[in-house]
């Protein structure tokens, strides 16, 4: 176990232009496509689509409207995301029109604000008696704590302090609410998030009772007597959503054990990697190294026993929960998409406190494979769930898979994922790059330019890449005159050969690698320009042996993306082709499939139906037949219609 | 497709007497050990398992008892398949102490009963008002018809008339209540039963109505309006067990169109195959070829397309049901014991109507496999589900599988499998043959005497079998003088070699065989001994290409047994074994194995975790190793403790 020892200093992603071939184009679609259409989304004015109620529930809040409250208890956030996304579009475009927009959604939850700081349009509007009597369900933290996201992200955007005023004083009133003290609430949320808000929010304001709150919240999470077995006692056992029940999941909120005495990562998913997210957050600014070794612990167990090989987390829809180790069913499994958004929050923090390649690797997984297939390419159609396995049919009739869609949906009842994936993408600068005193740390190799502070010096790097679908990237950097600095490139746990020149001389890079990172120091000038070429080839991956829904399949992946066969190019039922691992898979860039991607190619032995009679099962095997077969990335599948879709493939 | 054009005599339990290795035993435990444990489980007696009250709320019902109703609405149902189990068991094995306790119970039954006629303790204890209101969920005619066959069972067995009495009482008041005539309700019941019940009724007593009743509720079901759907907008949308609906699942009980305009095998699996059962014996009865051809559509479906090779149906726990063809999932799928249960019923009529070797082929496989699997080899623990892999730790942690049972339970709350077995298992003689006007069928392999009439003969036959563990057979005849007729002997799907002797000569009898039957004509005397030996071997079952959670796998056969893998043979993680299955697979009687069954014994290889890593993917393939393999009938699983079982084990 490593101690918190060196800590990096993260990267706004006001710093970070991104100008790449890959990203661009999700930049744009999600500043032009999915931030309007999510505005649309919360005004209800997408039609065919559910209603999301919350921006009318925040005009009755505030007055402006009579009615009732609709949608889930913690609609408000799905607000919260869209203006935290909308910051981080304004941070790199500028948009007076969006800004306007934005800043009449500010005005309105401002006025939504109840005079003690209080905001949450739920309770306000529906049941004023009742706050804070069932954290457990109510999710009352956890909207305050994205409505805290918002503010910082647009504060840092616009400079402009009304949101911020009204999330600092909702913080202000959590902290007289919550605490050691007489008459204080010794309790936390049932759904973590509120806890890295509060980092957030003191790494903008410097507010030392913002990070001592959040401590607290980490702090008495799991502590005897149970706070939400106490509280749900009290309520006379009640549920919010599902009435009178004979006991209480704390594993579910992951409230059952002190933090740092977790062993795996159980419960709700996302939950999960919030709080950890959280707690490696707090251990990075505190050098709180029994919190940074609880967070190895958890990632360890996570990344190592139960996680998709698409970065995706959750492996069943009863609690959208973890199981148990080595149970990822691919047809039936969770894998929501903000949870892949939580992976990206927990390794980026693990990546401040220590420049390991595992953490960037399980980053880039979970943002090259899940997160990003949890869009659809119009930008208009989203996953919740991410299978590594669809059959359409038996989606539709057989109810143990009512929850895997086979293909994106417009907008969801419970709409966390959208403004999730749109707030992420749109702060996809801050991923790319940490420094310190003497290193500027290369995480994603994602073009673009950023201005970076390594020590005291200022430096603008410059990267471009053809990242994901070649490894050819090159940096160059903008410099007054000549700097001293390390630059750290990573070196991706998917490359096994690589090349790297300065300046057109060749380096032997192997002997300056340190955990995943190439370290090259030197004296920096603006002529000098970095070849780093990672060569990409096509990886058979095999799983675990424990991994018994992998058992005897092969997975592909070609440099940082994890392919599927798809019904559109391979015809259907998948699960009767088989692969020869042994053969030479070739790779083509197809300028021609939805906006141009590499696929794989190669051969596939298919069993036959066309000579089966008509029974289920016979004493001899089937007839077999090659056929060539394509693999497309998986973020990419269910583009194309509805059909049948599999990561893992039969080997033969 | 078929018309009805010769119909079989049905034997009675009561013409047989078994007397063989294999059976003897069930016939033993359930008699010795089973009726026992469950009239003591019907009197809240056994410690540690869950309380029936079915005993219970008779004596209330019956005014003996002050209290409240508990268990299920249909919890009567365990008492009369009880009942029914002990007529059966008497009528080969009289035991006065029995028959008097169960005089008994059926002294309270018949208390129990209305003036009118009506019988169910439920509404008359909690819902008096409330009869007939609710046929969609509250198994009134269900459980009506379970008590009509304990009726029967009890009066062929000792020739008493109390609860037959009480039975027809019942059906007679039931036949003023629905009906086409004015006042008269024009439905029939969610959950079918009462259809083959009546028969039954109508085949001992010889009365029209009963017949009538039953072919009403048949030619009902589905038309339009829609029963079950007026009566559900009379009660308000209320279901008995969830409350309030948006709307009601009529394929769920087979009631969506009338049962002439099904095509395919949905909704309950139970309610379905009680159903085809029904149709099948009515259409048999009558000669009515539209049912018998709606029969054979959907039993071709569901054989076809819906069964496990287990020869159990239901592949999913939400409403015991169907779902797709194709859709068979093996670790979280239903397979029902009652399903199977109901399968041999099914399999039994259409064989009435014509001696197909399918249909006795299916009878067989569910008899063999799931049927008795779904009981523990000491008789006092069952299996309500019968999967074909568990992984136990999956099924106690992972919420979708908390239906599977990685060991068989003492009871359940609904316990409608334990004396469903019970009862089959006791009236076993009757599947064995049939007869009619010059032949005698056999259909079954199964040792004893049966006194069979044949046209206008009497015939005792007698046989011998080394069933299920070997197929070598023998018939004789008690023939007070030289007789004419024809034995048809069944040649079982899976039997590809066998020889037939007639008194030592050798008979060829390829060119007797027409639909899987071999029609043997002669003379017979006393003297004459048919040896029938069908070679059994070790068979290497493939799956349809479509059945997708058996792709690339196989199951092994061995006669009529369908084999498994357990962890206590072939060490844990069965899913990290392969199978070759050109390999030459060889058998041997365990004497020792759970009372004595012939194994499959082969060589298997082995991925290993020894020495992988601690990541879940590489991409190099684990480490393999060969080790020796040892299969075992499926029925015999989950005897030595918790552990990994599979029946589709993958090749390589």
């Amino acid at each position: 176990m490593s101690t918190v020892n060196k800590v990096l200093n993260t990267v706004t992603p006001k710093e970070v232009r991104i100008v790449d071939e890959f990203w661009t184009k999700y930049n744009d679609l999600v500043r032009q496509v999915v931030i309007p259409y999510q505005y649309d989304a919360l005004h209800d004015r997408i039609a065919d689509a559910e209603p999301s109620y919350a921006i009318q529930n925040f005009e009755i809040a505030a007055g402006r409207k009579e009615g009732q409250f609709n949608g889930f208890v913690f609609q408000d956030t799905d607000v919260a995301k869209w203006i935290e996304a909308v910051g981080y579009s304004l941070m790199t475009h500028p948009d007076a029109e969006l800004e306007r927009l934005t800043d009449q959604v500010i005005d309105l939850v401002a006025e939504a604000q109840g005079e003690d700081g209080y905001l949450n349009t739920y309770f306000t509007i529906k049941e004023p008696d009742k706050r804070w009597t069932n954290l457990a369900d109510c999710h009352e933290l956890y909207t305050a704590g994205h409505m805290i996201e918002a503010g910082v992200a647009y504060y840092q955007a616009t400079g402009k302090k009304k949101l911020l005023d009204v999330v600092c004083r909702l913080a202000d009133y959590i902290d007289t609410v919550f605490g050691t003290g007489e008459g204080q609430l010794r309790g936390y949320d049932g759904h973590q998030e509120i806890e890295l808000a509060l980092v957030k929010l003191y790494r903008l304001t410097g507010e030392q009772r913002y990070l001592q709150l959040s401590q607290f919240f980490i702090d008495e999470r799991g502590q005897q007597p149970n706070f939400l077995e106490q509280e749900w006692e009290q309520r006379d056992r009640i549920n919010f959503f599902v009435g009178k029940t004979n006991d209480i999941n704390l594993q579910y909120s992951q409230a059952h054990v002190p933090v740092r005495e977790q062993k795996e990562a159980v419960g709700h998913a996302v939950r999960a990697v919030y709080m950890y997210t959280a707690m490696a957050d707090l251990a990075g600014l505190t050098g709180d190294t029994s919190l940074y070794q609880a967070c190895q612990t958890l990632w360890n167990n996570m990344v190592h026993k139960q996680m998709y090989v698409t970065g995706g987390i959750g492996s069943t829809h009863h609690g959208e929960a973890f199981t148990i180790d080595y149970d990822l069913p691919n047809d039936s499994g969770y894998s929501e998409t903000c949870a892949a958004v939580g992976i990206v929050f927990f390794a980026h923090r693990m990546l401040q406190i220590e420049a390991k390649g595992e953490y960037a690797d399980v980053l880039e997984r979970a943002l090259y494979n899940t997160v990003i297939g949890g869009m659809a390419q119009d930008g208009k159609h989203y996953f919740y769930v991410n299978p590594l396995e669809v059959w359409p049919s038996a989606c539709h009739h057989n109810p143990g898979k009512h929850h895997v869609k086979p293909v994106r949906q417009k907008w969801f009842g419970c709409s966390c994922c959208p403004p999730n994936i749109a707030r992420l993408v749109s702060s996809l600068g801050q991923y790319i790059y940490s420094t310190n005193q003497d290193t500027i740390y290369t995480h994603l190799y994602i073009g673009g330019e950023a201005e970076l502070t390594v020590g005291e010096q200022s430096v603008v790097i410059q990267q471009e890449s053809g990242y994901p679908w070649n490894g050819a990237t090159s940096f160059s950097f903008q410099l007054e005159q000549p700097q001293s600095f390390t630059l750290a490139l990573r070196l991706p746990g998917w490359c096994k050969k690589a090349s790297l020149t300065i300046n057109g001389e060749s380096i032997e890079y192997q002997s300056l690698v340190q955990d995943g990172y190439i370290y090259i120091q030197r004296e920096w000038s603006v002529d000098d320009r970095v070849e780093w070429n990672m060569k990409m080839h096509v990886q058979v991956i095999h799983s675990h042996p424990r991994l018994r829904a992998a058992s005897g399949k092969i997975a592909l992946q070609h440099g940082p993306l994890v392919y599927c066969l798809e019904q559109a190019d391979n015809g259907e039922l998948i699960s009767a082709l088989s692969i020869d691992p042994a053969q030479s898979l070739t790779t083509r860039f197809d300028a021609e499939l939805l906006g141009g991607a590499v696929v794989i190619e190669g051969t596939a032995t298919r069993e036959l139906t066309s000579d089966w009679d008509d029974h289920l099962y016979q004493d001899s095997p089937p007839t077999i037949q090659e056929q060539p077969f394509t693999a497309i990335p998986y973020f990419l599948w269910a583009n194309r219609g509805e059909g049948d879709m599999a990561v893992w493939i039969r080997k033969n």
